[in-house]
């Protein structure tokens, strides 16, 4: 009796033609959060169900993986990366110092209902400086994700910042500041429902006027360059001490990226961005791709005033961002950005006779230390059959060599694509390949 | 009332002076494989527990993370990367094609009874070929082990090889071929218990004669260069068909190794290695640290007839290995070999004065497409405080531009371990740092 291979509901595998790219986007990731001092750390999988649900209630509770262990304790996945960072911190601050910087790359569990495209696995990308409240950090976030989706391949991207101060201060000033969430809430449907849809919700679900509403979706549809936004801010909400600094910081980060060399397409100011769901209250980031922008913000985050409250009382705020990997390389998938290679090696030798296997390896190995990936047949196979697996799994050339070139000390190169062969000298090989796999 | 922040019992978290070389491993480890042609696959933290115990019985079943999720289903999370491989193989071989050659790099869990350096959760890093009988996959795991090592900047490694043919072959001979699996379970405590112990344990379990025992005995402890064993095995043991395929496929993975450029030290024929407790049927692989033995074999592998029998009918035999990834860390730490830097950045821009921030985030972006990691201190502290935070986490240099600088237009280099600082102009700043952090 066989058992049946399957994997769980709303669980996939990743096949080669897809990790591939996903193990490419992670080590981009990592390099450009390397290049500016974020640190790597790691965490377990598996929490105390107590610290990961924290007083995040029952909506998180639903969607957790929670069991008891052989020891009988409460335990369950993590749900995302920022709670166990929150955790992280609290227990190792101390020792690490701040102002501190880390990623942390890796999957996390949700049991919630599958939708298109969405898995109850999947990985996040966080990046996070804690123990600053310095506008440096949250301008440092912008740079970060811009030279993320630079070194992902990705022009036509452009990240969008506001900053809550400004929401709240306007707030303030109206006399809302008691109905902060509700409102927030509402606008960030803007996008989705629109403005009269919003102002309505605004409404009932905040008791505020007509009048109201308008002033604060006058302030999110504004429209114009970053410099235009800021003096239309500056002129309407300057008064207001909260607001005039979340335009201060706004104004610096536009600034500090100009100078930068960021031009001014790929960081604009967008006021509509609330983020109301979150814990945020500074500055707030999402990112749109250029050819894709109805699947939404694929790297997203904020600051905020204390990571760790529920297990320290050092305070410890910070800002950082996430980059959404899985619908990141969904949204890629649909516009056929990804190769679709199954082999990471570019090269395959095939194997003609077993008795020159020797050969047949060492020519690899010395390839490899040109940085050539080299696969070598396991079979003595027939040719064709060979190549017809090289081109099936995506290889670019097949090297070959039967007792003639052997006889002659050279190798044939065939290009698989073009269908075209030549010769060339043992000791030429490697050149050549580098050549034609520019 | 705060929460004690707290990792479960056998969890560890991974603080960036960890995580850094273990990155920097897992990058070195996939660059191997890859080069060698060998794909990434990836599959679920959680399966079917059904599909992870198989007829793995009830050993397994102990050390399961087991419990039922939302829909009931009884699941649990995988305790290794060769059983998913196993159903991911029968699940998709069809679309896949043979030879299939994947690695699959990540963590895996037990909720067995902690022991110094063991976790609960830890890593593997599994690369098989499979699809194939040929001896050519079976020498290129040797080859992909020697070379993994290498990339990991070990230099006092030796891979042992046998063959379980040759093993078979004689316990044939002896008419012991029943007793197959006790006396390779014996014969692996060689090492441990000596001689006389492993004797008197194959007369208990297996019921064999001191001749017996001590002829299989005499072949394990044969010692000699690769040539001088090979030598003795065809004579002793060459009339036994099974044992001289064994033979013969030990001698050609070092006529094939050799003629490849693998110094004679490195691959040693050693024929008391049985893997007795595992499914393997030819070649055998341990790798051991010249300078720390004791551990244990950090990356061992083998060959088996029929991967996936449990899921499908299609026989799918192959050969692989596994690097044991933590516990070649923590010989690693035994060793003080590992960098005990907590940034990934080795240059830290001090920041002076904040209003010129637009040039302390220039510099480093232009450093950064040079290659140098460059992190900016997001706060105006003193230079002290910040040289400290340097030199606590380990950056080599420090990038300084006050405003004596700003006016000359340099900038001042600062050797942290060597304490000398000099001034360089804008322009050679790049070239500098590289010099210096060669």
């Amino acid at each position: 009796m066989l058992i049946q291979p399957r994997t769980l509901k709303g669980f996939r595998d990743y096949p080669p033609e897809i990790m591939i790219p996903r193990e490419g986007f992670l080590e981009k990731a990592r390099q450009v959060y390397r290049s500016y001092g974020f640190a790597p750390i790691d965490t377990p999988a598996l929490e105390y169900t107590e610290i990961l649900l924290g007083k995040g209630g029952e909506e998180s509770d639903k969607q957790l993986y929670r069991f008891k262990d052989h020891g009988d304790r409460d335990i369950a996945l993590r749900f995302d990366l920022t709670v166990p960072f929150a955790r992280f911190a609290a227990e190792h601050i101390g020792k690490l110092g701040t102002p501190f910087k880390r990623y942390h790359m890796g999957p996390v569990w949700r049991g919630e209902n599958t939708q298109r495209g969405r898995y109850r696995e999947f990985w996040q990308c966080d990046f996070d400086t804690i123990g600053t409240t310095s506008n440096a950090a949250d301008i440092e976030v912008a740079l970060v994700i811009h030279d993320l989706f630079k070194a992902l391949g990705i022009d036509r991207f452009q990240i969008h910042v506001n900053n809550r101060l400004v929401l709240n201060g306007l707030l303030e000033e109206l006399g809302l500041a008691g109905q902060t969430g509700a409102l927030l809430r509402a606008l960030d449907k803007l996008p989705k429902i629109g403005r009269e849809a919003v102002a309505a919700e605004m409404g009932e679900k905040a008791g505020v006027t007509a009048d109201q509403s308008s002033r604060l979706l006058t302030l999110a549809e504004t429209q114009g360059t970053n410099a235009d936004v800021l003096d239309r801010l500056k002129r309407d909400f300057g008064g207001n001490a909260k607001a005039a600094e979340g335009i201060r910081r706004l104004d610096e980060l536009i600034h500090v990226a100009t100078e930068s060399g960021i031009g001014e397409g790929k960081i604009a100011i967008d006021l509509s961005i609330a983020r109301g769901l979150d814990y945020y209250t500074g500055a707030v980031y999402e990112t749109f791709l250029g050819d894709l922008p109805a699947i939404g913000s694929v790297c997203s985050g904020g600051r905020y005033d204390n990571l760790a409250g529920l297990y320290t009382k050092q305070a410890l705020p910070g800002v950082g961002a996430s980059l959404g990997l899985d619908r990141l390389i969904a949204a890629m998938e649909e516009l056929k950005l990804l190769s679709t290679a199954a082999t990471p090696a570019p090269v395959l030798l095939v194997q003609f006779q077993a008795e020159h296997l020797g050969r047949y390896q060492s020519m690899p190995r010395s390839l490899r230390t040109a940085g050539i990936g080299v696969e070598v047949f396991p079979e003595t196979k027939k040719i064709g059959q060979q190549l017809q697996y090289a081109e099936k799994r995506g290889f670019r050339l097949a090297l070959i060599a039967g007792p003639d070139e052997i006889a002659q000390g050279v190798w044939k190169v065939k290009d698989l694509a073009q269908r075209e062969e030549q010769s060339v000298a043992t000791s030429d090989v490697a050149a050549t390949l580098i050549r034609m796999l520019k």
